[in-house]
């Protein structure tokens, strides 16, 4: 399935919009792929983001899955068209206390009202990648909603 | 169904282990309500916690419904028992604009091995209450974690 | 939150769409209750519904369950506008060897293009009864779809 | 990764146990793949498997999903383990009323306690594809429990 946008000025309204997200920010994440229907997110630990145990919290992996899976799906979107999260599921795979998490979000099935994206979080530290949660996004259209 | 803790200090292990999320506290969130199987957390509307347009960030939502969940388990564990979140699913409901969103994680069915849980997230402005999320959690319990 | 159906004509469009799905039949599902939003469904145990150990199979209680969601979104919906399930998520709490299930759809958020709806599914064995399942449901208005 | 079974008899297992399925057996389904970690199931299209609309009723979809990622699971358990499901999300990608169905369960992440596998779900007509459902679910180890 080849993915293509309908937007001529896509690439600079996912940046703007992440830009725009205070919240991954407030994470520290960074933006670091961006192509039609897939968009990578990268996290940097910090004690900030963690859990009890020191790992980071299921809802920070969560958190970097869902804006990747929105950015991916936004990238095929109309211009004028914002996007929601409708609903997501996350299984948390292996406990995340690497270096540097990433959250690759790849559209599954574009629509014109729901679009259905997968998002797969990897935990990175020296040579090796630990696959620490995979989930599935339904994304949601939304007219008249800036972004 | 009467649900019952098994540890004799389970307040006190549930309060130290909250108070030990860092990101709980980066976000900003405060445990309001607890008892067995039951907890509430309470988060105030800050830029830091927005999406783009926004509302809180979908993100947000879902750690503080995830905390709760996962302290409504924890409140039943033996001692000496951790709890970790397996995986959960979210319905973000209405978007979540308000000036304070309340989580309130329920055990649904306690287990030795996994607990399921729910949580729904409430926004709340001036006198009204608006349902913004609901979701459903697998939490598991860990041997030999401190919690 | 009170609900209202839309279409003066929903309890006929219901029981006959019911009537209408081959699939339910196959089971032996049976419509048992119904009022806006909410439908409940009964199924009695037989082998053909089973799995490897003899209990229901993971598929039929949630196909039940799916029905019944689905159902109770129709109930609400405007005429001429039919359900298509988007996605959901179940939880199974307890093995179903009961001799019935009960699986209870309820309405959480009625919507013009989502609804979405959770349901639980019980089984009846003498006076006892077990939460066998729970489950949260996206329903889809699907317009120009006669149901 | 590299997925490899534990009980020498697998293969035996595996399909003696699918063959104890009597709801499999009741919708049709065959397996037609096996091979560590990987069951394909394949389901014929008869009107006692639809919906209101004719199509594959999404309980039929998510039925043969979840056996193919039950076995794709128990394809890797040690002797003696049996497999129940534990949770699953399901996403309906698409209108299922092709000639037949083929589910490919996969399983993400093995484990002693609970194992993470995929299944999509193909509805295949005449020489084309559609990809009709896509879901993740855990399976859960049951010692003592003969599979």
């Amino acid at each position: 399935m080849e993915l293509v946008p309908r937007d001529p000025e896509w690439e600079t309204r996912v940046k703007s919009s992440f830009a725009a997200q205070r919240f991954m920010k407030h994470l520290g994440a960074e933006l670091v792929h961006l192509s039609p229907g897939a968009v990578d997110l990268e996290l940097r630990m910090r004690p900030e983001l963690t859990q009890q145990h020191g790992f980071f919290h299921a809802g920070t992996t969560s958190s970097i899955a869902d804006s990747a899976a929105g950015y991916a799906a936004l990238s095929l979107f109309a211009v004028g068209v914002g996007v929601l999260t409708s609903e997501y599921k996350i299984n948390l795979l292996n406990p995340a206390r690497q270096a540097v998490l990433i959250a690759r979000g790849r559209v599954v099935k574009p629509g014109r009202t729901l679009t259905i994206a997968k998002a797969d979080v990897y935990g990175l530290q020296d040579d090796e990648q630990v696959h620490v949660a995979t989930g599935l996004f339904t994304l949601m259209s939304v007219a008249g909603v800036k972004d």
